[in-house]
């Protein structure tokens, strides 16, 4: 059939790498060719990702054998697809960095959160930010993908349609996030040592965490984010919670409005807002394993003070997910293939 | 198409009609016709089951309102269905119960452990226990299923080929099963008040859990088995461990081939058995979901004591999951439609 | 001996009476005489708190059952030591109330966040507001002590002392607070049931937490605060983060000195605030069954932004064990006096 | 005062070294003198175990810079006292050593079990097996001790009264430990991996767990005993169930009157068995940071299976708590001091 394209994912042992690699896996029109390791070349893929027994017989190589294929995920350390950028470019005329590397346009932005100069500013006009919800004409005109930030997505696509509709006032926003252990990669640390991570909740990064960056650049009219960031019990998810205000006579019907104005059509959104109930507004426990982002909102009346949630799966919606979503969408099959599993409950 | 079998499922707010229902709206030849729910009655699913959000838009109505429909699935309290079974009967050519009424066709065994004789022994005959890699045969051939216990399930497809290919004596065997918090039901109790669940290992059935009673009856030669099951913090999942002896002169080679002879064709099982790395052993937390049973075994040389390891998710291949299996089989689909989700890591 | 004093609680089968029954059997200077509970009145305590098998023989009584004490404590829900201040009056010379009646003494804040008048505003000169570490000296003039809210507590150590010395702008200061289950009583509820809470985080209170109105009557110069609850996987602990700014040529110094000045003698606030290794911030794993309250903060170089973080456990320095200091205080005892655990690592 | 005793603990960052220098820290006549760590030394103790920050300002040193001390506490990896044990014993006339080095006095079950032959037989029989509850008399007549293996107590505990009272056959005994993950130490792993272990239930040692070595030793008659060991998500605690039957004639009341006869004066043991409520056997959960063993068991009447249950805190009755009974005994001191804790709930 000659829809199908190979796809290759190197770095397939991280977490990142995995979970596009599980998706691949399960998509109707992908084939995966290779996938890379290593630390495990050699060992079948299921000896790493145990959710994979019999769901593939590949086992991992390393980056020196990879072949021309259709599709090149890159899921490396910070810093890598940049410094070897010449290594892969020519394996495949579609790339996808899941990495921070070509996430940001501004260079000013990038070196302040990044600490350095951005090592390859010269690539950056090849790549699209990977948010399908607030990105698309830049996916589909652009060759290469650069996955977005999970903790910057949860973000951004709670703010994003406020901003673009003058629901919130440009005044400082503070951002809340609560973030599983998986987000910090698959390298076992002293901190993340179970019997020191299990039932903590810590705050790791006070300021200064990087994927402000990203939402600094692509919320519209850049107005004055703070995020600080916390460390969960989850091992997958993020709960964002964002406050800020309503200009002067603005209401919940504006909210709402706007929402609907960015995201009517898009079908892994959904707004979680209930009166009663036990599920009342997004949690990240029902979206383990799926693609959505729900978001719900409560407006403060005697204040103006508006409380924007978010939620969603940092392995997904937050990395390998949106950036399934996006190749969907550039290689023209419906945006939501290989992406429709709905969760768990409880 | 004339694949399509409508489905309507009784008790669809709780934990095992409500996986009935998330498998049945992603399955390819069913369409759910009607839930039901007296609490909820009128609220949308998504009321209840927060993941099934956007893909469906039903709402719960009263038994009082079934219509005619091809497949019926019963997931009501213990003895409900059998009570109140000529209310059903009419309703569907196919009926799926997933109560413990229909599983035992030994009237001694059902009054041993449910304390009170069999209410409707003369339904017994009709219904097969829907456990499709041990009783295949009968599923075919019988006009109803009844849904087998999670932790009878777990247990038996751990021990069934030690058993039916005579590499275990039938000595006493000591089975330890651990069993998350949703095998108890939606219904909120003091006991599973989440500061008092939370963190908690307590067994909750020393002895004469009623699933011992399947696992007697459907273990070849009816060998001494004694079950304790243990309440661990898992939501989902199930740990069996089962201690026992091979017969002298029997070696690890028997018991891979039994397996191997039972489980040969079975897509849903996977034995789990590696010398290194993190994953050696089955482990419920990557079954999340999926309708896997994993199982494993170590020999001890100098004893020939047997340990046999299985897990899986009560909900899923515990409960809703084999009954949609055999769903399958009896409707001559494939075995594995609507079932392939592969799991998550981590 | 002289020193000792009978303490009677009044509903110790919930989590609060519970805990100062637990701290009360410690003390070396208390003795506990009656403990109520008209659920399980005639069992032994250790039914409910298996924690004290051994530590007592009592048995709960019924509150008509309550002969005269030394101290009477309070624990019941809201609104009932108001409503039935005259059943206990008699009973004991110092009264310690740990629900939300006497709390407040700004009638219009009571109104605000508890949606209706004050039943008895005659009651509440009688009271101190039992924070020994913000309003040491009311506690010592006053009869009676009613114990602050957990979440209420968290906040004001985290924010007094920077108010207090004018180290915070009194624009708007936006605090996020994650709170464990137990914070919301022994009572079972569909939110609460195991399968449903385990692994979620839920905004259970975006805005209008009733905690907020004491947090607002005790900052000094009643600065704009806004509140948002989060409902974490923990069972015991509150951790909060508040993000402000610093004024103009404020810098961290201002906020060590702050913390200084006001905390400087405080045996039970520790700051936590390292550059490296696993606990550099305050998390209240670390705090489960202690009253320290530890406080940390960062400070963000070029905006000014500061983010202060406390952590305690909200049953201990949250609820019974800030009353029992300020019961020794009262009583001219050592204020560390039966508060010294140190709690656990890991 | 003459009562207080100088301690030295070699190994303080580790989780056992950690343990016994909080325990020595709250008791009223030991004081830590000093605290040795390769890795942290020059640290202050809290920077590795925050829970003592404010409880001690002693810092980590190095071993070179051990002085003479009273008591000297090796909480080294396994094999290394043995190997170095010339380098402490001038240091001190009481020697207490938390690893597995001494425990066994039969040459023959620690080579099957550790895999070599001893490397110091020569040391053994200055070592007592400092298990208080079954080893008092060896416990005052020798000059140092061996603290028992976690799983090892939670196991003798359980079954000693019954082999000593001849209320069990002593034909096979099947063990089954639930253990959490503090007990594998304090080094960060693969499987230690805060995403890979949390929710994990994972067989880890199936057979040949050492610990079994102790079990069979010091087990009177010296039964057959099959241990399985599994990791649970727990950080803290051990739930052990055993499977065995009653002789022909004996009944429950045998049983009662076996743990009667053996632990009637034993302060830290307790018999928790209720017909009625959620706290009905022994749960780890309630047993955090305390010293207690809890024990109790089920009768199967048609069988005579009996089920044994005994939960403790690894930790603290696991590992340091009985050191320091055993160090309280042998010092002439109440058995109980500093180990009075009684634990939380919920």
């Amino acid at each position: 059939m000659s829809e199908i394209k190979t796809v290759t994912i190197v770095g397939a042992s991280g977490y990142a790498g995995g979970e596009f690699l599980r998706l691949a896996l399960q998509h109707p029109y992908l084939e995966v060719q290779q996938v890379t390791s290593r630390t495990y070349a050699g060992q079948p893929v299921h000896f790493v990702h145990p959710n994979l027994r019999g769901a593939t017989n590949l086992k991992f190589t390393t980056p020196e054998a990879l072949e021309p294929t259709d599709v090149l995920v890159l899921a490396l350390p910070h810093g890598v697809a940049a410094r070897e950028f010449e290594r892969y470019q020519g394996l495949a005329p579609l790339i996808i960095d899941l990495s921070a590397d070509f996430r940001l346009k501004d260079l000013g932005l990038y070196e302040r959160f990044y600490g350095a100069p951005h090592p390859r500013p010269d690539l950056l006009e090849r790549f699209a930010y990977a948010n399908p919800e607030i990105n698309r004409a830049e996916i589909l005109a652009k060759p290469y993908l650069a996955g977005a930030g999970c903790t910057a997505t949860a973000t951004l696509l709670g703010l994003y349609p406020l901003f673009a509709e003058g629901v919130l006032l440009p005044k400082p926003v503070f951002v809340t996030v609560l973030v599983g252990s998986s987000a910090a990669g698959a390298q076992a640390t002293p901190a993340s040592h179970h019997p020191e991570r299990a039932g903590s909740l810590r705050v790791y990064k006070a300021t200064g965490h990087r994927h402000t960056a990203e939402v600094l650049e692509y919320l519209p009219g850049r107005p004055e984010v703070h995020l600080t960031a916390i460390a969960s019990e989850r091992v997958r998810g993020i709960l964002m919670t964002a406050q800020a205000f309503l200009p002067d006579g603005y209401s919940e019907r504006d909210v709402w409005a706007a929402y609907r104005a960015v995201y009517g059509e898009a079908p892994f959104i959904r707004i979680v807002k209930q009166k009663k109930g036990v599920h009342r507004y997004p949690d990240p426990k029902v979206l383990e394993g799926t693609n959505y982002c729900d978001i719900g909102f409560e407006l403060e009346p005697d204040t103006g003070r508006l409380v924007v949630i978010s939620a969603l799966d940092n392995l997904v919606k937050g990395t390998a997910g949106h950036a399934l979503q996006a190749l969907n969408l550039k290689l023209g099959w419906p945006e939501t293939l290989g992406l429709t599993y709905t969760g768990l409950h409880p």
